[in-house]
């Protein structure tokens, strides 16, 4: 059985290591040619909106999959017209709208933080009077990793906007000085089976995800539940799902859906029964998703725009290292390494060693 | 990084799956052209001896090991000569026959069977002598699964040996009544780094693995340790090491080496901390080993012949499938089922419920 796969990046690659040993092979669609999972299943080079070869990834997958958000909607609904595609085009369609995204989010009684879509100047000024500065202003259309976010630290900073704050339609909403950033990350089957993963405790730096940690018994973990459960049965949803939240005065507010497997959820690779990877191909064929639990309090750090020296990091007992086979470029995502502790005051020493690795070779920007 | 495989199996396949997040890419070289791990690295078709090939390999990978025995040694030699190849071509020498392979674990201190070389007739009878009713006739050079094993009742079947127990040079041996067979993998990387697995107990039927069970605190496990040193010290070896033992009124007689990783092993993958995959390419690459510590109670279910359901083997909590993506076939090693639990008891309900599944579509013949 073939999965196709729009992308072919590091998220693709993961599945493709997840799903060949379920008997699975898989074709990936990406525009670049040397993208990262292409030695690990047949390769489709061309546009994500190519409809030849969308075609052909019909033709000769049995199923698909997407592995980013910024993807045309229109290509992802012709793929799903003629084979079975996940998660449905339906979340997509409104992940790739803040504005539609915050409004489910109201919609299914799940906090956000409160917000305003602005078309005019005056708007702005309304969205200013309503939350009081700081305030957050965020592009409609997707960013990843921090692009299209702007934070408006006073009066001043309303006449000095970045030009695509200006050009495109965009969204302000309240700033939430948090307390902590927690992700979620979740499966459900065709059947309905739902299972959710220990929540995650995220670092971001310049809007890049820099490290998760995952610990026994977050307290955060049962109203997570609740939430993502909501968004799951709201889209009979097939697949991994991720909810991104700030934890404010103890509150959850949800911040973002992510409609894949996603990088708070890498951990699970070593440090979950079943990992994301799995379960999400688990979900699109239909079959029983595997025990979430975690094996050992956990922690995942990503290496960006450059990877740390091998040996020193293969050196701490229970690393994990996972090279995507990518370029080096500031920013980039280039691996990550897990590390597993029997319990918290190890997981934190060797989350220090790692850190001070990685700080050697990190290029953020 | 390159790293050369000479087989293309599902060792190799496996080994890839390992390898690939240590960020390194495969070649593998097998004559048959659907061999199960080309799909994950450079296929060379041809014959293990196909000097043009192995330069081709020798030119292109950094690095190369081997996946199984059956192999020219002079082949081996020849790319051993043009990059760095573990685990040496010396043990495999002696491990291409039996004679030798017995004389290595009496030279060492190892309890091995009795065992006399038989050329003539005369041989035969000094055997029967020797070692009375029932003894063991074997081919020196090599079987595998069992075959090239001869076991002898009774004087009538001194007269009825098959062909190959005529034509070819042999080995009479000990019949050892064991209690259990248990087998113990271990890795030794170039600066004599050594991490040793916890023992396997083993189950074979007619000749084939079927299953192997690690349980905490096995008893075999100091005495295994102690001469799986003295042979990965003796060749200064670099990789993975597999040996097999009778356990025979308590006491562990070694019973075969394989100088690779070995199916015994499969249950590291997710029942040790750091696979028998990872920590061969880790010692190839001259890296530190990774702790070799399991998880929990793990077993390991070879399917043979044919796949078990699918569904009904990914209900079983903390179950995982290994499918090779090789044709089915009888007697032939197709998948692997990986199962933990949290203590012996649920292990065995566990083990117990994918053996009905075998059952069900096992062929051995």
């Amino acid at each position: 059985m073939i999965v196709g796969v729009l992308g072919g990046g590091q998220l693709a690659r993961m599945l493709a290591l997840a799903g060949m040993p379920l008997g699975l092979d898989f074709q990936f669609l990406d525009p670049a040619p040397d993208a990262c999972a292409f030695s690990l299943g047949r390769p489709l080079i061309g546009d994500y909106g190519d409809t030849a070869l969308l075609e052909k990834m019909a033709a000769e997958a049995q199923a698909a999959t997407y592995e980013f958000e910024n993807i045309s909607l229109q290509a992802v609904r012709f793929l799903a017209q003629r084979i079975p595609l996940h998660p449905t085009p339906d979340i997509l369609e409104i992940k790739q709208d803040r504005l539609l995204e915050r409004r489910l989010f109201q919609e299914l009684g799940i906090p956000t933080p409160d917000f305003l879509a602005v078309q005019t100047a005056r708007d702005l000024e309304r969205a200013a009077e309503q939350f009081g500065f700081p305030f957050v202003l965020k592009t409609r259309s997707l960013g990843y990793d921090g692009k299209g976010v702007w934070v408006l630290q006073d009066k001043d900073s309303l006449k000095n906007l970045p030009e695509r704050f200006v050009s495109s339609p965009v969204l302000a909403e309240q700033f939430i000085p948090f307390e902590r950033e927690v992700s979620m990350v979740a499966a459900r089957n065709p059947e309905g089976q739902i299972v959710y993963y220990p929540p995650a405790e995220n670092t971001h730096k310049q809007g890049i995800l820099i490290q998760s940690v995952v610990r026994p018994n977050d307290p955060a973990a049962s109203t997570a539940e609740l939430y993502l459960q909501r968004i799951l049965t709201h889209f009979r949803y097939v697949g991994v799902l991720a909810v991104e939240f700030f934890q404010f005065q103890g509150r959850l507010i949800a911040n973002e859906t992510a409609p894949r497997v996603h990088n708070t959820g890498h951990w699970t690779i070593e440090g979950a029964l079943t990992s994301q990877f799995e379960n999400h191909l688990r979900a699109l064929l239909g079959l029983p998703l595997g025990i979430t639990a975690s094996l050992a309090p956990t922690a995942m750090l990503n290496c960006i725009g450059n990877l740390p020296d091998r040996r020193a990091v293969l050196e701490i007992p229970d690393a994990h290292l996972h090279i995507y086979g990518k370029k080096p470029r500031p920013g980039r995502k280039v691996g990550h390494v897990t590390l597993r502790a029997e319990d918290e005051r190890h997981l934190s020493e060797k989350i220090r060693k790692v850190r001070q690795l990685l700080a050697d070779c990190s290029a953020l920007v």
